[in-house]
């Protein structure tokens, strides 16, 4: 007899923690989330939010996170320590912290809590765009390895053309989600805050030397919602506020199928150019 | 002889730190700046930007720091631990944490930097006002004792009166300063980020119980430009996103006298109502 066994999909074999006991995880870089310079910040966030997702004193679900890319991270294995600073009645706060050989490359703090019923409203407009369906999706160039495992329907501010020269804005709106199509859940959300192309790539029309420097989710999305937009492609749109001095900020907004916003995320960014 | 010494501003008092060795230093709240619960957040964000310039191994100027207020602070004396925890050759990465008796109320993380001439450009607008001296500052209820040491002048969105009823959004812009005028730096741009009172409180209409859970400012200015804006009104602008579940976000932008991006600022919210 013969078992077939699907494989898992890359986004969860990416994100796989091993419990090493006491808070601590060991975890493995793969080559499919590979960014120019170690792994998409995205999926480091990520496998940080899974790992107190894991932890034994988990409660409830995340509210916020700021992941800090303090260094690189080299291809291999790596260790999270996550750890329960605080439990109240309604959040839980979190300190993380990835390392390779000794050294810390990535630090995070995070927030869970539980949700209940209070006065609602979203504020904030989605941008107004045509369904996903008839936007066709772009290719990134075959060395950015991480953007093979998102679709990218561009609605504006694609990645520019080599002769693009500079843009009067930094906004890109997309709709996108994972490849192959997998159900949202926070992880998979917390890459996907990360999914834009640097902003002054855009406003300067060329490739410069980017990296984020600290990224911050915070979660409006419970699990219903989520599930209620299972592998539905997101609308995703970002741009920043000021460039200047080696940094520039993003601001991003993440909106499901039937128009709720699922997160919205911050990220301050180091740039050369 | 009698030598006349000027008391410190109440601001510098507040934030004032005593070295304990080992990245440990030792505070005090003090009840100008004390809050309806422990003090107010910007003040506790401010001190902990403050540990950071104050520890031997500081490098470079506040690119961002992320606070989370985990637990109260009661009444009394602190200590704040502060940790390098990467230094590279134009990030410094830290981890703080503030505890009372053993129990941690605040976390942060902070990345400092080297900021070096780069292509810039602020893309945000300005919200467009009357100059600060012609709009009358307003008075914050008397048991509020923190927002005494700032000068508040309500462009928009000032504090709801009893029978405001449900507003239908949740900006609020003011020009605002230390009281006493005191010139601005890092700690106070910091502390300043979260002069606004709770958003769900002006949607609403109504006093409900609110606190921040995660703060996160993003630096802008350098300290030129910091020194150029000294004692004169900042303009604030600050507004929400999504409202829901028992938590909300605020996104602020820091504005100064000539029209520079000073901060950006970002924070979720706990609510009931």
């Amino acid at each position: 007899m013969t078992r077939m066994i699907a494989p898992p999909h890359p986004f969860d074999a990416a994100i796989e923690l091993a419990p090493a006991g006491d808070g601590n995880f060991t975890g493995h870089t793969t080559p499919d989330y590979a960014n120019m310079v170690g792994p998409f910040g995205g999926i480091t966030a990520a496998t940080l939010v899974r790992a107190v997702q894991q932890h034994p004193e988990c409660l409830g679900e995340p509210v916020s996170i700021t992941v800090n890319y303090a260094g690189p991270i080299a291809e291999g294995p790596f260790s999270i320590s996550a750890h329960p600073v605080r439990t109240n009645r309604t959040t839980q706060h979190w300190t993380l912290s990835l390392d390779q050989n000794g050294a810390v490359s990535t630090t995070a703090t995070a927030v869970f809590g539980t949700r209940r019923e209070t006065w609602a409203g979203t504020e904030a407009a989605a941008p107004i765009v045509p369904p996903a369906e008839t936007v066709a999706p772009e290719q990134f160039p075959e060395f950015i390895a991480w953007a093979r495992n998102y679709e990218m329907r561009f609605v504006e501010g694609g990645l520019p053309s080599p002769d693009a020269g500079e843009q009067p804005t930094s906004t890109t709106t997309l709709w996108t989600r994972d490849v192959p199509a997998r159900p949202l859940d926070y992880p998979a959300l917390t890459a996907l805050s990360d999914v834009f192309y640097p902003r002054v790539v855009l406003r300067l029309g060329r490739l410069v030397p980017a990296g984020t420097v600290s990224l911050t989710v915070y979660f409006h999305a419970d699990n219903d919602l989520l599930a209620d937009q299972s592998d539905r492609p997101v609308l995703a749109t970002a741009r920043s506020h000021r460039f200047g001095l080696g940094f520039f900020d993003q601001s991003a907004q993440l909106w499901g199928h039937d128009g709720a916003l699922l997160a919205t995320s911050h990220q301050l960014v180091y740039f050369k150019g």
